[in-house]
This record gives structure tokens, C-alpha cells and sequence, in this order.
């Protein structure tokens, strides 16, 4: 496991604000030893840090008032929406509360004419899209797990439609927050566009908790496309399959989904999934738009793919086939995990400008092969972002180094390509070191903005910065 | 003319920057009354604040400097990008340096594989598109006034594309800044997506130079489509015509433009532009997609407009009428000027949610009648944005009170239906009070934020906050 530093803990500040929340919360105040451990991390090897309560508050009024009393104190708040974070998000190295918002999980208004809705922020991306599903509506955003709305604006996460839809950043109107002091802030109205002042929209998505927690999200809304076709495409080389990605991109088809799969990904997915693809380096399609116009992207991809050497072209319109595809590719976080049974998954995420795809891609597999470890990819390749999931045995202390030695190793060729240490993961306690290598300079800035709205650091200590 | 408050301003600062930068900077530094007063607000009816100097910088290093010694002596910094800003933000009502970043208008890479560039701040969108033209790329932002692309980002603008492609924030990879210590950073890197730390990019876009200055931006860049089609068609009201819009929008129509034009607007064009527009309400429209896509674009579009008594659709391809049609729409603002000659222009610049457009607009066209003022109006409307461009008579009392009223009254009503004071054009000067009613209590931590990173109130002060 990573160790991550523990904090200098507040004993006196916890126990009063403990003391203040049991009398006002009562049973929605927890602290067993087993839910404080759930609230911790528990998705990779980050090590658990769990916090000293979780509190499950309903509305945003108490919200409010918890933080209120921690800042009261001076107690560490970590918002915690389904805890399926990669990067230690939810841990609590200071310890502190932990704020459940599990229970604030009402769709609040849809406005099916303004293609828009306002939602509370324990809302899960499955449970949005099947209450619009009837409405002819959906939202884009699909990070592989059933993550909530809140923390998926959290952590500025993205998925397999960002290529075509963009990420939370892009589809986020506006955001009710808790600032740090309990205020309760909108960021911005209902309007498609504003010029109206700095936009804290944005700052607050992505600040991962630190800078105050989301109470109401406004999200945009898609129509369902006319039609919807799904594709799947084998090539030699994953190079092959990355040139492919980069000519499709600069052609300007605008695909709504273009997923890698490396060959021991596609041996998973068939395993768990229950799938027969062929085991060779993998596109996977989609296409969104009228019925003529999902036949002409397919066909423009068709001809790009077979310049670069791709077989099997395969188009569908059924919906079914469609989704085993992709929940097939949902699940290769689960699959990828099956490979090597007992071994613990180390999560990439770096994204590189589209043009050193192809170069990012083999380059850290050769190294992967290098170092002797198991590290299948896939990746989100149309926005240039794939994640190589290392599997280690975390009893094997020369193949933790060697983990080790290949995460800075990526993250530092990523950056070296103006690319990132992190395209929609977000930074956590885990990628701290690599934030400072990528912006340097700007992260004074950063100190000194969180410094201002939140001058105690009770928001989620230890994470970002 | 709208008396902006002057600040009080530090004499012996500026004296002594005045000496540093005039030994620095020779002839580079511009202390005539003329040029002074060029540099301040000339667009609008809010009167014009000179700044003591204009100094004009060839790098970012210089740019640091000018800004090191401003800080070192607490004197004023003000970007000056092209002065084409309405709301008075180049105005100077402390007095100091303004920094025409006209010599910075450099671009600097064009990375035609991975749809990006990187330019100085002062290079125009016209001088962007020419110089991409032959590449097959273009740049989709115009705003009416061929702006510099910083100042363009400062103030968050948009324009006619925006409902296809989004915003100046959805359009900038990443910048560089020289922040208020005068020290240079850079906000990202060049990656598509990225979810590393604070988003300090879009914090700066439309931040209007008060946080920091623009000394270079990285853009995403859209590939030409294969096809570009024109439309327009006349409405029986300006509400039919808006319910076209709503109409479009909510059945998915990816229109790269639509645009209204009041019955005035469309009179104001045919005098300005030499056209024969059919004397009603009027909608521009632009489709950019396949050959086959575009048709069927103007098909859908077609209908719907039928449906809502769109009469004379006219739909072509030919580059040379497309261009005269949206030159005419580029030029209204001076085209409107001219149905009354001698007045001075007062341009609203509410956005609401789409469903509201239409009594918006036709609630303004009332308002505007009732006050027994001139007010032709145009719109993004597909974003729910559009001008009442007030005609006003400034040495007379009782218009200009009124034009006032109107403002006030319009601000309120967009802000009552989740809309906002401005789509596009900023604060500035002009909308302070109407940040206030929008946001609220978030203009706390605005003010918060200002503090922390400008403390002495350098930055293009009285502006926003």
C-alpha cells in the first residue's frame, strides 16, 4: 500500500464537533469502525485513512450547519459521494467528518425545453439517465463507475463520450456550494453562456472538495440522438490503432465515442464479459446523429481504419449488441483485475496532445515489458487519454518498486509531451508530486486561492495541493 | 455619459513608473493626451477615464517587467488589447499604465495534427482565420468587432458560432499569465482534457485583467467543414421567430449559427449593407457538416420554420452570398447606429435560458415601445443571447434617464427568469451593481479571491468587483 502521510490531527476540535453532530444528527451521525473504513479510500493502494465520523445530511441547510461546526473548530469536512475515486479523494489524514451525500439524491428539476437540469449532488450518472430516458434526454458524462454527480464534478471526471460531449467542465451550468466558512453560494445562474464575473463554476469543479462542497448541480442535457450506431475494429498494432484514432480526430468525424483496447484487455473483457472479440489491439465506435448521418461517419471511419491496416469492421444499430459493448468496456476496470487474481490495480491516467498518441502508447508498453509487469491498456484515445492498469502483487516489495518507478516514469513523459499527469482521475493524495511537476509556478497560485476561502484547510486536507 | 467613479490615485507611485518605464521603454512609452485618451473607453456612452501612459511591450519578459515595477510602486496595470470592450474596460479611473499588447500579435505554432495553436495576446481573430485558412483550419469565436484574441478571453466573449462551439472558455487550451507579482506562469498544458488542480485557465477567462495578464494563448482550433450552407428566412413576429429557435435547439439541430434580426435590424442592414431583405423579423442561419448533412439541416430546419410561419427560406452554399449575409450581421452594431444619426448606442446584453427567449425578447420590444425609445435589436438566440441596442439622444435628459430605466429594468427581468446581465460583453464598468443582484454572496469570494492574488488592487481596478 501507499503510505500517505497522515496529517497532525485537531483531538480537541474532533471530539467537541463530534459531541455537537451526534446531539443534532443523532443515528445519522456514524462512527463504527467498519462504515468509517468504507468512507476511507478502499479502490487501490492507496492506504485507508478513515475519518473519525460520517455524518448523512439531507438538505443543504445541513450541510451548512456541519460545516459550520467544523469550521467552528477546525475540524477536517470530506465530501464523500460513492467513494469510487482512484486517487485517496476521501481519505482523511487529519481525520475529521466525513459527509455522506448519499441521502441528498433527488432529481430537483428537469427542463426538457432548455435541455437542462438541476440535480442534488448524491444523484448517480445511471440513476440521472434512466429518469430522462423517457424524456428523449441524456446526460454524456460516463466515468467507468456509477459515480455520483457530485463527486464526478469534484474530480472534473470525463469518460468514453468526452471526445464529442467534453467533461464535467463543459456540462456544468451552475453549482450550489457550501463554501468552507458554511455560506451557501450559487455560482452562476440557469443561462447557456455568461460573462457575469470570475467563473467559480469551474474553479470549483475539479478542486476535488478542497475549496468547498457541492449541495446542487445544474447539468446540461443532450437529446437522444436520432440514431446511434456502434462499431468495433481490430488492427495489428496498437500503434496501427492509434493512427487510425489520430486521423479519425483530424478528419473531423465527430465521433461520439472511440475506445482502445489493448490485446491482454481484449483477453479480459472476453473472460469477463463473455465476449469472442478477436485478440488483437481493438477499436471500439459509437456514432450519434440521423440515420443517414451515423451510415456516413461509420463509412469515412471505415475507409480511415482499413489505411491502417484494421480488420473485422463490424457496424451495429442494435441496441443490445450495442450495450453488452459497452458495458463490456465499463467493466474492464473489474475485468483488467481478473488477469492476475489477488494482485492490486495501479491506475494511470495520463493525456497527451493527439499527436504523440501513438509514440505515448507504445512507449509505455515497451516499458511496461521492460520491468517485467502485467499493465493492460485502455483508453479514452480520441481526447489522447489511456489509462495502463499496472497489477501487482503488493506482498512483492521488488514489484512495487517497480510500479513505482514506471507511474513517475509515464507521468513524466506525459509531461514532457505537454501532455498531463491526469485526464479526468484528478490528483488526489496520489498525484501531488506530479501536479507541481506539470504547472509548476501556477501552483502558488493555487495555494494562495485556497488559502483565501479557506484559511483553516478544513476542506479535505491533504488532497490537490 | 455614464459618470464612472473615479478611485483615488497614488501620485507618487505613478510619477516614479512613469520615470522607470519612460527610461526602459524610450518611445515605447506614450504619455500624448491623444494616445492616452485612445487607450481609454471610446465605444459607448461610459465616459472615458485616460490612463497616465501607454506603454507598449514586445514579449512576455517585458510585460513582467512593467509589471514588476507597477507592483513594486502599487500603480495600476491596464491590458489593452484592441479597445473594442463596451463596458468600459480599458477605462483607467485610478489613473496608470495601460498595456497595449498590440506588438505582441505573434503566432506562434500552429500544431495543425492535434487542432490547436498557441498566439500572443494581441493577434486578432481575422489575423488568426487568414493565417489558417490554407491549413483547413479555422477558429470559431467572432464576436461583432474583429477583437484580439486576449482580450477576447479576458472578457470570456462568444458570438455567432458560439451555440456549435461553445465560448471563449470552452475554446482555450491553456494560457500564460504574468500575475499581479509580476511573476509569468502557465495555467496547463496542451492536453485535450486534464482534471490537474485548480482550473486556473477558465478562472482568468473572463476575469477582464484583473487577476492577471494574457501574455499567451493556446486555442483549440475546427477543421473547415466539407460543407457550409446559409439560410434565412422571415418571421411574422419577432415571438414566431423566436419559437423557431427554441424549436431548433430542442430537436437537436447542431446549427453552427442562428441568428435573429428585429424589424429594425433587418432595415438597418439593407440601408448599411446594401441588401434587400424582406422588411421583417429576419433569422440568419449557418449549417457546417457533410455535403449531405448540411442538406439535411436546412431540411429540418426548414419545417420547423414552416410550422411557426417562416416564409421566403432561402438556403445557399455559394461562399460569396454567405459572406455578404454574415459581413451584414458583423457590421449591425454600426449599421444600427446609422438609423439615427448623432445618437450614441447603449447595448444590452441579457442571456436566458432558451425557454424564456421569447417572452424576453418581446417584453423588452414592449418595454422599449412604452418608454417611447429607438431599440433594434438582434440575437444569438440560439444561446437565449440577444442586444437591444438603445438609440439615445445624450443631451437629452429624459432619454438617457429613461435608457437607464430600461437597462435596469431588462438586467432585472433576464436575472428574474435564471438568466443573466451579460452573455458576452462582461461587467466592466457598466454592470457592477447587476453582479451584485445576479450572484449574490458568490461575489464574496470573488472579492476573496481578487485580494488574494492582486492584494494592492493593481489589476485593472474598479472593474467587476
Amino acid at each position: 500500500m501507499v503510505q500517505a502521510t497522515a496529517l497532525p490531527r485537531n483531538e480537541v476540535g474532533i471530539e467537541t464537533v463530534l459531541g455537537i453532530l451526534k446531539q443534532r444528527f443523532g443515528d445519522r451521525l456514524q462512527t463504527g469502525q467498519s462504515i468509517r473504513e468504507q468512507h476511507g479510500h478502499t479502490t487501490t493502494w492507496i492506504v485507508n485513512q478513515s475519518p473519525d465520523a460520517v455524518v448523512f445530511p439531507e438538505s443543504t441547510a445541513e450541510v451548512s450547519e456541519i460545516v459550520k461546526a467544523c469550521a467552528a473548530h477546525k475540524v477536517p469536512v470530506i465530501p464523500f459521494g460513492t467513494g469510487t475515486s482512484l486517487e485517496g479523494h476521501v481519505n482523511a489524514p487529519a481525520g475529521g467528518i466525513s459527509v455522506d451525500l448519499s441521502q441528498m439524491n433527488q432529481i430537483l428539476t428537469v427542463n426538457s425545453e432548455d435541455l437542462d437540469c438541476v440535480i442534488q449532488p448524491g444523484v448517480t450518472r445511471e440513476q440521472l439517465n434512466t429518469h430522462l430516458r423517457d424524456q428523449g434526454l441524456f446526460f454524456p458524462i460516463d466515468p467507468g463507475a456509477n459515480a455520483s454527480l457530485g463527486g464526478m464534478a469534484s474530480t472534473r471526471a470525463s469518460g468514453t463520450n468526452a471526445v464529442r460531449y467534453g467533461t464535467m467542465k463543459d456540462n456544468v451550468l451552475a453549482l450550489e456550494v457550501v463554501m468552507p466558512d458554511g455560506e451557501v453560494i450559487r455560482t452562476a445562474q440557469r443561462a447557456k453562456k455568461s460573462s457575469a464575473g470570475y467563473d467559480l463554476t469551474r474553479l470549483m469543479i475539479g478542486s476535488e472538495g478542497t475549496l468547498g462542497l457541492i449541495t446542487e448541480v445544474t447539468l446540461k442535457l443532450q437529446g437522444i440522438p436520432e440514431a446511434i450506431s456502434s462499431a468495433r475494429c481490430s488492427f495489428p498494432t496498437v500503434d496501427a490503432a492509434c493512427r487510425a484514432v489520430m486521423m479519425t480526430i483530424q478528419f473531423g468525424i465527430p465521433v461520439a465515442r472511440i475506445e482502445m483496447l489493448d490485446v491482454q484487455s481484449v483477453q479480459a473483457a472476453n473472460a469477463y464479459s463473455k465476449l469472442s472479440l478477436p485478440e488483437t489491439p481493438l477499436l471500439l465506435l459509437e456514432f450519434h446523429g440521423s440515420e443517414a448521418g451515423v451510415v456516413e461517419q461509420a463509412e469515412t471511419f471505415g475507409s480511415i481504419a482499413e489505411d491502417f491496416g484494421g480488420v473485422d469492421f463490424e457496424a451495429t444499430t442494435s441496441t443490445e449488441e450495442r450495450n453488452k459493448l459497452w458495458q463490456a468496456r465499463h467493466d474492464m476496470y473489474w475485468a483488467s483485475l481478473q488477469l492476475r487474481p489477488g494482485a492490486s490495480g495501479i491506475s494511470t491516467d495520463v493525456c497527451v496532445p493527439i499527436s504523440r498518441l501513438a509514440e505515448c502508447v507504445t512507449a509505455a508498453q515497451d516499458k511496461v515489458a521492460e520491468l517485467g509487469l502485467m499493465g493492460p491498456t485502455v483508453g479514452h484515445v480520441g481526447d489522447g487519454n489511456f489509462h495502463t492498469l499496472l497489477l501487482i502483487d503488493m506482498e512483492n516489495h521488488d514489484e512495487k518498486a517497480k510500479a513505482d518507478e514506471f507511474v513517475g516514469w509515464l507521468n513524466d513523459m506525459a509531461i514532457s509531451m505537454d501532455g498531463t499527469c491526469t485526464g479526468e482521475h484528478g490528483i488526489g493524495q496520489g498525484k501531488r508530486p506530479y501536479l507541481i511537476k506539470e504547472l509548476g509556478a501556477a501552483t502558488t497560485y493555487m495555494k494562495a486561492i485556497k488559502a483565501a476561502l479557506d484559511p483553516d484547510n478544513i476542506m479535505n486536507p491533504g488532497k490537490i495541493l
